[in-house]
C-alpha cells in the first residue's frame, strides 16, 4: 500500500479486514516492523479516538510517533503564487516537504469549512500534502472523507454480522452544530465495496442528500420507519445539507433513533455521540450498541493500513 | 493494587514507600515490567510535576505514554441522561469505555469547581471514570485528593526524618487566587495513616478549617506561632475556604513562612510555590526546604504505584 | 560538550559537521547512547521544524523525549525577589531544579519580548536556566541566538560548497510582522567560525543594522544588488531593527529576492518563509535553493549535538 488517503488504496478489502482481526488477537506479532520509523500525525483539528488508537496501532509496529497539533503553530498557506504577506507563515510545500524528512509516515487530519463546498471537495489540504510530501499520507479524517474509520466499520461489521446479506441502514440524526459529510461518504464508500454482500438504505430528511458523486446508484428512502423495517444494522449520524452546503435544515419529524425505532437491529456509530439527540440512552446502553466495538477497531484498522505501508516502505 | 484513586488503596503504606526509595535506587530495574502496556494520561487540567513525573515513572517501567489534553479536544458531559444538544460533545460513558480499549491504565486530572461543593466533594468526575473505565485508574489530583503527592511526601518524610516521633505542622498559607482543598487533604490522609509515629498539628486562620470528615479528630491550633513551636517539619499549603466554599477570606495576621518562624524546622511545599507570598526567598533558598526532593519523589511515588497496578493486571 | 548555548560551545565545529554528516548516513548507529536518558524539550514559543527535528534526533539515539509548552501550564517568573502575588505561579528557581530531576538534557526555546532590549540582550531566560538548572541546556532558539539552525547551515555549507573560499551573502528580506535576531545572529557567529573559508558579506537596509557586538568586523554593503554580485550562497532572513529596537522601519526599495537577484548562487533560509515576500516562488521552487536541505540537517546537527552532551554525562 503506498498511502490510505481513501478506501480507494485497498485492493482486497476483504483480506485487509481479516489481518486487522488476527493484528487484534495478537497486536504485538509485527513489533519490530516499524523500528527506526516514525509516524508524524499532523492535527488541525481535534481527536480523541484517532489520535489514540492511531498512536497506539504505530507503537504496536514499533514506530516511533510525533504529534504536532500544526494549529498550535502557525497558520499554513494552501494557494499557489500568494504574496503572504497577511496571516499565513508557511507554505504548504515547504511544510510537507519537510515533514517528509523528519518521519516515514504523515498521518493528517483537516476538516472541512463547510463553508466554501468547491474547495472542500477538492480535497485541497489532503492533495497539497499528496502532492507536496514525499512520504506516504495516511487520511485521519478529511473535509469529504474517514477511511481509517471506515476500515473500523468493516471490521465491525465482519465480526458482529450473522446473516448472509444483512440489510444496513445509514441513518441521518439531528445535531445542534453543522458536521461535515466526511463519516457518512466514508460508509457509504464502504457499503459500495461490500454491496455483493449487503442490502444497502440511505435514510435522511429532503434536502439532506449526500454528494450524488458519492451515493452513486444507492437506495434512498425517505421515511425512516419504512427504512428501517427489517435492518440487522442501523448505521446512525448527522450531517450538515450538502446541496444548501453546510446549513442545518429545518425538519419536521424526530430522527433520533430510539430502541424501539431500532428493534432487534445492532447500532453503529463512529463516535462522538450526543446521547438522546442522535440516540437515545437505551440505544447506547444496549446491547445491541456497537459503538464501542467500533472505537476499538479503529487500533486494528489503522494498525492493518499503517503494516501495509510500512512493508511497501522501500529503504531509500 | 487494583487502582489509585486515593491513600485508601495502599495496603501497606511503609512497604510502599520502602519499594519506591529501591526504585529511587535503580529506576530501571523492572523496565521490561510495562512493555507493551500503556498508560493513558488525560487532563483536564494544566500540570508541569504531575506530568513530567508521572510520564517518566511510567517509561522508567517500560510502558508507552499517551497524553490528551483533554480540554483541546471537546466539552465531556458527565450527567446521566442529559439531552446533549448544547455544549458538551461526548458522554464520560463512551470516553471512559474508548480510552479503556486505547489503554492499559488511565491517570487523570480533575480539578474541582470551586463553585459547587456538593458535586465537588462527590469527586464527580473521577466517580464517573471509574464506573465506566474498565482499566485502572490513578488520581493525578482530583477534586478533594492528590494521594499522588501524599505518597511523594510519605518518601520525603521517610528520607529525611531523624527523631522519633517528629512534629508536623501543615501551616495554611496566604495566595492570591481560591485554590483547592486536595494536596491539604491528601496530606491530612498521609497523616493520619502515620498517625501512630507523628504528632500532627494543623494551623490555619478561623473560616479556613478543612472539611471535618477528613481532618477527623485532628489537632487544629489557630494560633500559628503557638503552632509551629518545636516543628520539625513545615508543610506549607494555601486553601481556599471550604465551609464558605471556594472563597478568599479577609485575614489580618501574616501567616508567610518566613525563615524566622521556620527555625530548624524542615520546609514542604507541594509545588508550584509562590515566592514572598507562600514563603519568603530565604525559606526556599534555604538548607532546610525539601521542595525540590519532594518533586524528585514525585517520579518515585508514581512508579512505585505504576508498578503495584501493573503486577495485579491480569492478561485479558 | 557541557551544554549547547551558542556556538561558542562547540570546541572543532569542523569536527561536528563532519560527526553529523555521518550520523546523517547512518542515523542508528548509536541508538543504545541514550538509553534511559530523557531529553525534556520545553516550549515557551511554537515550533515546526526545532520540535520534529530535535525530538526525532533524540530517539536516534534511543532518548526517551517529554515535550511540554510551559505556555499552556501557567506563568513562570524570572524576576529575583519578586512577591509573586500577581500572574506568576512558579519561579523558574524551582521550576528549573525539578525539571532537572525529571530529564538528563533540557531543551528550550524562548524568544525574545522585541519591546524590552536590555531584558533580551541578557538572554535572561536561558540565563536563568543554566543557573538553576543542573543538567545540560541545549538552545532552541533564545532571545538573540540559534545554535542548532547555525550547526544545520555549517552542514548545509559544507555538503553543497564546490570552490574554495565561497562568498557568502546575508541579505535582509522584508517581513509583515516583527521578527528576532536570532537567526541572523546565529548566522553570522557562523560566519566568524568560518571566516578563514569564507568570503563573508552582510546587506540590509540603513536601520536594520545588527547587534554590533555580535557583527564585530563583518562588512556591511547596504546596496543589495553590490553585495549580492558573484555571490555562491545568499542567506536571506528578516529581522527586525536592533537600534529602533523591534521595530518595523520604513523602506524605499523592494528586498525581496527574485531569481534575477540570486543568479546562480544557492539559496538559504531557516524557514518558516513567506513567499513572495522574503523570496519570490521561482526561487523557492528553483533547483539553487538549500531551504529543504537545510531542514533536513536539523536533525543531524541535534544529533550531533545530544551526542556530544550524552558522552559528556558523568552519572551521578
Amino acid at each position: 500500500m503506498k498511502q490510505y488517503t481513501s478506501l480507494n488504496d485497498i485492493k482486497n478489502l476483504n483480506t485487509l479486514v481479516k489481518k486487522a482481526i488476527q493484528l487484534k488477537n495478537d497486536p504485538f506479532q509485527y513489533s519490530h516492523l516499524g523500528k527506526n520509523k516514525t509516524l508524524i500525525m499532523l492535527f488541525f483539528n481535534a481527536s480523541l479516538r484517532t489520535r489514540l488508537s492511531t498512536e497506539k496501532a504505530a507503537k504496536n509496529l514499533g514506530m516511533e510517533v510525533s504529534i504536532l497539533n500544526i494549529n498550535a503553530t502557525w497558520n499554513i498557506e494552501f494557494e499557489e503564487g500568494t504574496i503572504m504577506d497577511l496571516n499565513t507563515s508557511e507554505h504548504i510545500k515547504e511544510a510537507a516537504q519537510v515533514i517528509s524528512h523528519y518521519g516515514d509516515i504523515l498521518a493528517i487530519r483537516a476538516f472541512p469549512s463547510l463553508t466554501d463546498k468547491e474547495k472542500d471537495t477538492t480535497e485541497w489540504v489532503l492533495q497539497s500534502l499528496q502532492k507536496y510530501a514525499s512520504i506516504p499520507i495516511v487520511n485521519m479524517e478529511s473535509a469529504t472523507d474517514h477511511p481509517l474509520q471506515a476500515l473500523a466499520d468493516a471490521i465491525t461489521l465482519e465480526e458482529h454480522n450473522t446473516v448472509q446479506k444483512p440489510k444496513v441502514v445509514l441513518s441521518w440524526a439531528p445535531h445542534p452544530k453543522a458536521l461535515p459529510h466526511s463519516v457518512p461518504n466514508a460508509f457509504v464508500h464502504l457499503m459500495h465495496r461490500m454491496s455483493n454482500n449487503i442490502d444497502f438504505v440511505i435514510t435522511h430528511p429532503k434536502g439532506y442528500e449526500l454528494d450524488t458523486t458519492v451515493t452513486k446508484n444507492a437506495s434512498i428512502v425517505y421515511n425512516q420507519e419504512e427504512a428501517l423495517k427489517n435492518a440487522d444494522f442501523v448505521y446512525t449520524k448527522n450531517w450538515s445539507s450538502f446541496s444548501d452546503y453546510g446549513k442545518i435544515l429545518p425538519i419536521d419529524t424526530n430522527w433520533t433513533i430510539t430502541q424501539e425505532k431500532l428493534g432487534n437491529a445492532r447500532f453503529m456509530h463512529c463516535l462522538p455521540i450526543r446521547r438522546n439527540v442522535v440516540a437515545e440512552d437505551a440505544v447506547l446502553d444496549g446491547n445491541n450498541s456497537l459503538v464501542i466495538a467500533q472505537a476499538n477497531n479503529r487500533t486494528y484498522a489503522a494498525q492493518a493500513v499503517l503494516q501495509e505501508i510500512l512493508l511497501g516502505l522501500v529503504k531509500t
